[in-house]
C-alpha cells in the first residue's frame, strides 16, 4: 500500500504530517510518499528508511486562505502533485490536512469525477452512541444542491458506509427541521420524495438536528450550506465546552475527544475516480495516522468502483 | 405586571408550569393569570393567594403533534384564550411551553404582524463566553426565506438586543459557509449585500457555525431552515455530551446546562403586536420562572413599538 500525502498542508504541517505518515508507514506492508519541499522533509525526517518512506519534491504550497484559482497557476503545488501520483497509479490514495477546496480541485481535474456527478460532496462522521458514527454528506461542496444531488449523496453515503464502515444495508436519513413528511424546505421536500422513491434506499425518512447522535442512521443526507454550517457549529461547540470544563474541573473530558478533529482521521472525496482522503486542517499525528488507516481501507474495499456499481442502479432504476 | 400563562402546553405540564408561574408570581407587583382546564388547575395549585392568581378555564390543548390547523376548531385551546387576553389587554403578555407553531399561529391571528412581516421569525439565545449569549434568529417559522425577510430579521433582533439584552448598537452577523463576502448559497448571497448596504445595522459580515460561540455579534441571522437544524444539532451534542459525562464523571459538568433548555428561560415572538415569549417544550419551573422575568422585561422595555419604530428606518431609507 502506498499512499501520497500532502505534507504541506494544515496548521501543523510539515511536522505533525510528517510524524503521523512515519508512524503509519511502520506497519507492515505501508509505503509513505511525502510530497512536498524535499529540504524541509529531509530537515524534519533526520535518518529514515528508504524502504519505508519516499520523498517527491513539490516547490509551491496552495495556502489556506487562496482561492482554487491559485492551482492553475501553481502547477508543483503539493496537492497537485500528490494527488497527480494517484492518477499515474505511483499511488494508491492521497491524503491531505491542507486546503479542501484546494484539494477538490485537484481531485476533479486531475483524477476525474463520475459520470453524472457535478461536484463531489464532501463527508464528515458525526460521533454517536458506542462508537456507531454517522456520515454526514454534504458538509461544503455543494451550497446551492439540486434534490437530484440529494440523491446522488444517499448513493454515495450508502456504498461507504456499506464498504468502509461494515454497515449491513445502511440506514439513510434526510436532515431537516422536523420529522414528518410534509417539513423543510422546497429543496428539502424534493429530495425526500427521490429518496423516498428510491428502491435501493434503505430510506427512513427525515432526522432533525437533535437525532444526528442517536445512531439511528448511517448515512444523513444534507445540501452542502446546511451541512457545512451544523458541523463548524458542533466543533464551536465542543471547542466552547472544552474551554469551559477546563477551567471548571481543570480537563478535557474523555468524550470531547471525540469532536476534537486534530485527532480525528479523515473522509474520503466522493464520486471521484480515486481515494482522496481529507483530514482536518488541524490535524495532528494522530489524526494523520487514522485517516492513512482510512485511506488503506477505502483502497482495500475498492470504494472507487463500489460507488460506480450503486450509481449505475439509481440510473438504470 | 399580569402575565397570562398556558399551563396546559409542554412536556411537564401542568404542574412544572404552575410551579414556575406560583414562583414568580411571588414577587411584588407580579399576577399570573393561568390558562387552562381549571379542575385540573387548582388539583394542582392547592390554596392559592387570589391577590397573586387568577385561573381563565380553557377546556382544550393543542397537542405538540397535532396541526395549527387545529387551532380552527379548538376556539378554546389554552394557547388561544391565553393569547386572546394580551389582545384584549387583560394581560400584558402571554407565555408558553406547548406548540410553537400553536402559539406562533396564535400570535398571527389574534395579535396580528407588523406591516411588512409576512411570517415572524423565531429567536433562541445560544451561549457564549462570560455570559454575552448571542441572539439566533430565524430558527424555524421560515424555511423558505426571502432575502428582504432576513433584513427583517436583522432589524427586530437589533432592537430586542438593544431594548431587552441591552446592547448597544448590536452587532449583527450573517450565519454562512464561510466568512469571506463571496461564500454561500444564492439566499445568503443576496441577503449579504442586503444587510451590507442597509445603514441602520452594524453588519460585520459572515460568521462561520464555529464562530457562534464567541461573542462577536449580538445578533446572527439565517433562514429558518439552517437555524433550525442549526439549534436542534447543538441541542441533541448536548444532551449527547451530558450522558456521555454522566458515565464518564458521575454528573454532568455546570457548563452543560446552558444547553439544558429545561433551565433556560424563553424568547419572545418578533414582529407581531405584542409580547408571546416561546419556552422550549421541555421547561421545567425554574425556566418558566425565567421565562416570566423576560416577559416582563420585555413589557417594560415596550418592544412591540421599539421594532416597529426600528422598521420604520428601514422602510424610509
Amino acid at each position: 500500500m502506498k499512499i501520497a500525502i500532502d505534507v504541506m498542508g494544515g496548521d501543523f504541517a510539515p511536522g505533525e504530517i510528517i510524524a503521523g505518515a512515519c508512524k503509519w508507514a511502520e506497519q507492515p506492508g505501508c509505503h509513505a510518499i511525502l510530497v512536498g519541499k524535499e529540504a524541509i522533509i529531509k530537515q524534519e525526517l533526520g535518518n529514515f528508511d528508504p524502504e519505508k518512506l519516499t520523498i517527491i519534491n513539490a516547490d509551491e504550497v496552495i495556502q489556506m486562505d487562496e482561492s482554487v484559482l491559485a492551482l492553475r497557476k501553481k502547477k508543483k503545488a503539493s496537492i497537485a502533485v500528490a494527488t497527480k501520483l494517484v492518477h499515474d497509479k505511483t499511488a494508491d490514495a492521497v491524503l491531505s490536512c491542507g486546503s479542501t477546496a484546494a484539494q477538490m480541485a485537484s481531485a476533479l481535474f486531475i483524477l476525474g469525477r463520475f459520470n453524472g456527478i457535478d461536484r463531489p460532496p464532501i463527508v464528515a462522521s458525526i460521533p454517536g452512541p458506542e462508537g456507531k458514527n454517522t456520515l454526514l454528506i454534504d458538509v461544503g461542496a455543494n451550497v446551492d444542491c439540486k434534490p437530484a444531488q440529494m440523491l446522488q449523496f444517499a448513493v454515495l453515503g450508502k456504498s461507504y458506509a456499506a464498504a468502509v464502515m461494515g454497515r449491513d444495508n445502511p440506514v439513510i436519513g434526510l436532515l431537516n427541521n422536523g420529522s414528518e413528511e410534509t417539513k423543510g424546505n422546497a429543496l428539502a421536500l424534493e429530495a425526500y420524495s427521490l429518496l423516498k422513491n428510491e428502491k435501493i434506499l434503505n430510506f427512513i425518512g427525515n432526522i432533525e438536528g437533535r437525532d444526528l447522535f442517536g445512531g439511528s442512521c448511517d448515512v444523513v443526507v444534507c445540501d452542502g450550506f446546511t451541512g457545512n454550517i451544523v458541523l463548524k457549529a458542533l466543533e464551536g461547540l465542543g471547542l466552547y465546552l472544552g474551554r469551559a470544563m477546563v477551567q471548571e474541573t481543570g480537563k478535557v473530558p474523555a468524550v470531547l475527544h471525540r469532536f476534537d478533529y486534530s485527532n480525528v482521521g479523515g473522509a474520503p472525496l466522493l464520486g471521484v475516480e480515486g481515494v482522496s482522503i481529507v483530514c482536518h486542517g488541524s490535524s495532528k499525528r494522530d489524526a494523520v495516522f487514522s485517516g492513512l488507516n482510512t485511506a488503506c481501507d477505502c483502497v482495500t474495499r475498492d470504494i472507487v468502483n463500489m460507488q460506480k456499481e450503486a450509481l449505475k442502479l439509481i440510473a438504470v432504476d
